[in-house]
């Protein structure tokens, strides 16, 4: 186990809102960024806490990201909301994006948010647990750079295009899953490689387009492969269609294209749907739902997506972060 | 191989409708049933073509289905339609539905068709295909009965839970796939059981809960996996609340326990999804994707989905269909 440093939340929110501000952000955008890295570290979600700001320092220090970015929306229609990031991080959009969809779905029963111009670091569960939060069913999904080959290539096309579902629960966290569509996630792929980890069959192939247990030949010059073969290779490819063609955003081979290699999250968009089960399924809805949950909770071996995260999330204590990650991160400030 | 019997597009549609006249099928409703098993026969997707129709007219003879049903729509937003099918066979109420979603789309951007009160049976690309040939991007699935077991338990609780998404090509056919959430779909490993094949490893379990590739013994009292594990398991779930909790219709299970057995296709929902890359991406949608595809299919291996469907498609000659199973629908009429 690698050394680590016991952080409040509070603690970790400070250390990450400083560096931000202290590499060009403004507060607005600081704050955004560290509640959502303070949230993942809360939930034990580390691949997308601390660890990611680094990468949001390097995004600022190139020029690439605008730290004082001032999002723009559109209300295209009663049920479409597009949100011009400004070429800011996605969380400071989103603070912008999630009320007005979530206006809109509980208008017209379904509404979309088309987020562009944003760069997005974080968890996709931040998004769909504030839509379930106020009552509605959410999806969310986005691009990234190519890391993943489509079912039978050798060569990364898609890239790990993570979908998060949440299903809302009155007086209860939601059930939500969020993972990418590649068989690992590159951040849990990086964890493995750096704690020396081995990664399962399947994962990926090294840079000779064989396939190979070994984090680090997957991260350096391989490629991961979808989860479930053929059937998670169309969903991949159904995310590049939502995230980039049907907003009008880059795919994850033109975000690639366009990128300047800092380290920090290329451009890119991002598409959310809210649906409201109260406009559609009426008043029973909650109960319904709850007969599901009941039946999947009482089969041997299987579990309700999301509740272990949320478990960790009740624990306010402070937190086990990596010491050199700590360390790193302190350097980065002025 | 079976003996086979040819028979022409007209000759499966004229059994069809004629079949399912003779079993309590108004016009209307016949013709809309017997279009779709034609359009699998044409497209090559069997186990949705003809082998459906026993299954159809079993309902039709139990009382089950309403074979003259008339689907009543409601618009109960900009954006959102519902139509209840009266009980009757999905084809039907879609040739209502579907016109109505696509006008709210492209009025809208994004809008959502609840199916409530149908029996579906056959393939969902017939309807996002619908959608894209209006140049509309299309998502729709639907629950079934139980057939599928969540991801680490051994007992069914999810159906095979079948999504399809199709993109709009102008001037081409969509990219579209639909596919079961199980690891395959109880149709196919009917037909596989049928005809003496095994299945492979991962498919599912047999009654006593253990991993077997003889589909025989997976359709008589085993359980189908998901695709892809855990992650596939909770997009199974998704598609329950989606398809069910969402529109206030039956989960699988629901479905299963208000069904009388007949063999013919239980009382349930689908959810359909239409969004407009016109309205959201603006003009220079098409051509955009149409990059995304070109790298697609430069990739060694690789291949866009539904493709191989809609080039059997492009062949208007007979079709080669089982012999046995040919006489049996005629057996079926009067």
């Amino acid at each position: 186990m690698p050394d680590t440093e016991h952080l409040t939340l509070e603690q970790i929110h400070a250390l990450a809102r400083a560096c931000l501000m202290d590499n060009g952000c403004d507060q607005a955008n600081a704050d955004a960024v560290a509640s959502t890295v303070t949230h993942a570290e809360r939930d034990g979600s580390v691949s997308h806490g601390l660890f990611r700001i680094p990468g949001y320092v390097a995004a600022l220090r190139s020029g690439k990201v605008d730290g004082a970015a001032a999002p723009r929306t559109e209300r295209l229609s009663p049920a479409l909301i597009r949100v011009d990031g400004g070429g800011g991080f996605a969380p400071r959009a989103l603070q912008h994006g999630i009320p007005l969809v979530a206006q809109a779905a509980e208008q017209c029963g379904v509404a979309a948010l088309a987020l562009v111009r944003v760069h997005h670091f974080a968890a996709l569960w931040h998004e769909t647990e504030a839509l379930a939060a106020r009552g509605l069913a959410a999806l969310a999904c986005t691009a990234y750079m190519p890391a993943v080959a489509p079912a039978g290539a050798r060569r990364a096309l898609f890239g790990t295009n993570p979908v998060s579902f949440a299903w809302p629960r009155p007086d209860d966290t939601p059930v939500v899953f969020d993972m990418a569509t590649a068989s690992m996630a590159m951040g849990e792929v990086q964890i493995a490689a750096r704690d020396g980890h081995q990664v399962p069959p399947g994962t990926g192939l090294n840079a000779a387009g064989e396939a190979t247990t070994d984090p680090a030949s997957i991260a350096d010059g391989g490629v991961l492969l979808p989860f479930g073969g053929y059937k998670g290779s169309v969903i991949s490819m159904m995310i590049e269609l939502l995230a980039a063609a049907l907003i009008g955003e880059r795919f994850s081979f033109e975000a690639a294209e366009a990128d300047n290699q800092d380290g920090g999250p290329p451009r890119g968009g991002e598409f959310i749907l809210a649906l409201s089960p109260q406009r559609m399924a009426g008043d029973d809805w909650a109960g319904h739902a709850a007969g599901l949950f009941e039946r999947l909770g009482q089969l041997d071996g299987a579990r309700l997506p999301g509740q272990r995260r949320h478990t960790r999330r009740h624990d306010r204590g402070a937190r086990a972060v990596n010491a050199a990650l700590v360390e790193k991160i302190r350097g980065l400030c002025k």
